[in-house]
Parts: C-alpha cells; structure tokens; sequence
C-alpha cells in the first residue's frame, strides 16, 4: 500500500537542469502521473491510441494544433484528444502535469531528437 | 474534437454553494477529471475496483487512513489505492481535482447520506 503525498515542487527540484524535463511520480490504475518542464518548440506529434491531459502548474503553456493555438495558463487544464496532430511550445516555460496511460511515448508516433527512450520514476 | 482550455476557478464557481460540490470537468479516454470542495468529515468508505488520484488545488484535505493520517495541501497530490478505506475531511474546507475512471460512486461501496445519484458534468 503506498499513501504517501506527493509534493509537486519537490519532486521539480529532482528534474536535471535544461529546458525539457519528465519524470513520472505517481501511478493510479494503469495510468502515469508526470511532472514536465518545458521551455521551447517541441515537436509535431500525436498518439494514435490515447487522449492525453495536460494540467498547467506553473507558466503558459501554448497548445498549437494544426488549425489553431490554444493558450493554458496556472490552474487551467486541456485533454488532447488521441489521434490529434499537437505541438507544446512555450516562450517563458511551463511546468505541467501530464497524465496518460503508462508506456506511451513521449513524441508519439513521431520519432524526433526529443524522443526519449523512456520516461523514468523521479 | 474537443480541444478547449479548462480553467478551474470558472468551474468552482459553477458549484452549488455548501460544504460539499463535485462536477465532471473533462474526460481523458474513460477517465473523468473531476472537481471536488469539501469542508467537514466524509465518511468512511472504499472503492474495491480502482484507485483514485486528488490534487489539491486549495486548502487543506486530511486523508484519513484506518492507521493513520495525510495532510495534503495545495501543490500536493495523493492516490488512494483500490480497496483501502480512507475518509477525506477538512476542518477549513478544500478544493481537488479527483481522477478516477467515469462512473465510480462518490461513496464507494458504502450507502450512506453523502451519496450522490451520479456526478454531473459542470
């Protein structure tokens, strides 16, 4: 039984340096709960087989889809639908949580050099 | 295609007023994000099919466990693992997200006067 509490900026502190930082810190059925930072362009993506939800902690987060550009800021939240084309980008930098089935990749189903590997518990 | 921003203090003040609200704010594949303000003492209870995740927006919720206690606060999150018996309660009140797949009573597997029919979107 794990019932410990999780604290956000915590668990932000233990992200390396950079611009572009994951970690998985919570599980709840099948589905991981992530910490992201991210400062930049990333890249065009989607996930052919999973919605993905995006809660803002911290900074803007610009959500472009292909049609349009949808801005999220602290305490709001957006659910990218599965099979939808997405790029985050952010001038001044996000710190986000990010929930989604466990396992799925990063870039979707595009490969980039931001592909990781995989996503590892921090 | 739903791709709209979610902002959690338009949704709050979408609540009833009182010392217990909850609304279905967004779903991610079959998962509901839920939003929750309680101040009082919940009651005991469990759910034998799922774990739920609650992310503190604001205020203090004390996760009571049968042999002990979590104060989880905001910037905080906890999950509850399926099947362990846990009672929310708040002398000061809080408002959560809750996460959990769509359909799992508010009450778990006990009846009790906090039972709701169903969670409405909001």
């Amino acid at each position: 039984m794990k019932t410990e509490k999780i604290n956000f900026s915590d668990k932000f502190k233990r992200l390396p340096p950079g611009d572009y930082g994951t970690g998985i810190i919570a599980r709840m059925n099948d589905y991981d709960i992530k910490i992201v930072k991210f400062k930049g362009d990333f890249v065009w993506h989607s996930h052919s087989g999973t919605d993905e939800a995006f809660i803002v902690i911290e900074g803007v987060m610009v959500m472009n889809f292909r049609d349009r550009k949808v801005e999220v800021r602290t305490g709001e939240m957006i659910v990218v639908p599965k099979g939808v084309e997405h790029k985050p980008s952010s001038s001044e930098g996000y710190k986000a949580l990010l929930i989604e089935p466990e396992g799925v990749p990063n870039t979707g189903d595009v490969k980039s050099d931001m592909t990781l590997a995989a996503v590892e518990w921090i």
